[in-house]
């Protein structure tokens, strides 16, 4: 089969195997906001083309393609939920020559009501629930723009939260007064990422821990090439020790991009959490595990 | 004398009695950064050069004009500090045909040694002083960009702390995905202001209660016009279950832009935590109690 994760930004193609093995792999700056209305099927076959008329006719896409922004919008499937339950909620898209499915995103409430959404992390999680082993509870934590804190239990998602932190970061670093007290071209500063964390475990709150980067600054105690680094620490601070007071089970399993994976894996072992770092590459195994669940005449 | 409050968008002059009393009193959008380099005394005479031919020979200033972006820095006083202090601590700037003097900011450290500092509003909590009463400790909280919660021992500024709610509130309702799921034309909806502001007293962290505004709105339980007074209530609650924990001594005395200090206060109701509101127009009188400090000699 075919596997395709189709993000805001990106796609990334891949030929699989039975078994997950990649045969082949392609990535293209073809994210579903480079596709026009309507233009989802020919963005495909141009992605894909040459596989399907190889014989490929099975295509498993996941991501923001199956978004309200995408090719059609796939309902968000309520926790909890594994492979099976994820493959059961695809839905099929016309295409001709192959036979084209979408994977929901999942959906749940948090202790309150207020719901959570994911789209695309729940192909990656799949893909990662071998890694992460046997324990009939896990925590899974993967780092990005909005930062997902996943609970599974027996193989599947039970529940989820999502922290906005990459997100904040970029607003609060561009757009407020603490752009000013920042060379954002300098490296990573461990030691201002450790400050800005242990201020993130003192009374006072985010939203006054933050006006303290300013006025360190102003006071020469934090200097310009270490501003970054500090809201950081702050930020994945706040994050870290929000979600440890939420409850999570230890140890964490972090997977994401490199470098931030290794800020989180810095803040968890400050607070004392064991974690492990896996792969991020996860989701071409899990379009295959998904795939995996859909017997020929569910395709 | 004359009192200015100079700040970084407007100034505001005021030609004062002996005890107080405003005898005229004028604005003009000459903020700081509307003065170039050198050119402050030559703005100071535009503004109140008919009130010094007049024979008015004192001027004290506060605000921004006395940063490092103004006319001469005047360095921060520590605190505690009350209006003699301030008034020993201002400094002499050059000025042909009048004695112009600027009014210092205060800083202060809070408990974890971070440091703290304010800039005009010195001057407006010293002009508040008489209203808030006679009480030997009291807390004003001044709602604005950057709002302080102001501690006041014996009618002295015993220390601050500032929270960044308004400036973060701009930068995440303007520049996140957050800003998709607001219309910034509606008017304030205070049953939206209350859910925000009920989610702030619950688990999880700022940084997740933001995605739910998100999600919320997704999931079609957050209409588009509530979108802004839920993100309000939601930073506004953060920001007072902060000031609460960090230990303030109720009532909490409120001054500010109207529609601003109304949102406070209703934070501040539904923690049950008394509260008075008073007029926000104090720079003049704090300017004439400082100016009144300083005899003849010390101008």
């Amino acid at each position: 089969m075919i596997g395709v994760d189709w993000g805001t930004s990106s796609l990334r193609a891949y030929r699989l195997a039975p078994d997950g093995t990649v045969r082949e792999r392609r990535e293209a700056e073809r994210g579903i906001m480079t596709v026009p209305p309507g233009g989802f099927p020919a963005a495909l076959r141009e992605a894909v083309g040459d596989w399907i008329a190889a014989g490929e006719d099975r295509v498993l896409l996941c991501g923001m393609v199956g978004s309200r922004q995408g090719w059609v919008e796939a309902p968000y499937l309520a926790c909890p939920a594994g492979a099976a339950e994820i493959a059961g909620a695809t839905i099929r898209v016309p295409f001709e020559g192959a036979r084209v499915r979408l994977v929901p995103g999942l959906t749940t409430c948090d202790p309150a009501g207020v719901p959570e959404v994911m789209r695309g992390e729940e192909t990656k999680i799949i893909g990662l629930l071998g890694a992460i082993g046997e324990a009939p509870e896990a925590t899974l934590c993967l780092p990005g723009t909005h930062c997902k804190w996943v609970r599974i239990r027996e193989g599947r998602v039970a529940g989820f939260a999502t922290y906005m932190t990459g997100e904040v970061f970029a607003a609060l670093s561009a757009h407020t007064i603490l752009a000013r007290t920042m060379d954002t071209e300098a490296p990573p500063h461990a030691g201002a990422f450790d400050r800005g964390m242990a201020r993130a475990r003192q009374k006072g709150g985010l939203l006054h821990h933050l006006f303290g980067v300013r006025t360190q600054a102003l006071m020469g105690e934090l200097p310009p090439e270490q501003g970054e680094s500090y809201l950081s620490g702050l930020l994945i601070g706040h994050e870290v020790a929000a979600a440890l007071e939420a409850g999570v089970a230890p140890p964490i399993h972090l997977a994401g991009t490199e470098s931030l994976v290794a800020l989180y894996a810095r803040a968890l072992g400050a607070f004392g959490i064991p974690h492990r770092i896996h792969d991020p590459d996860a989701a071409a195994l899990g379009l295959a595990l998904i795939g995996g669940c859909l017997g020929d005449t569910d395709w």
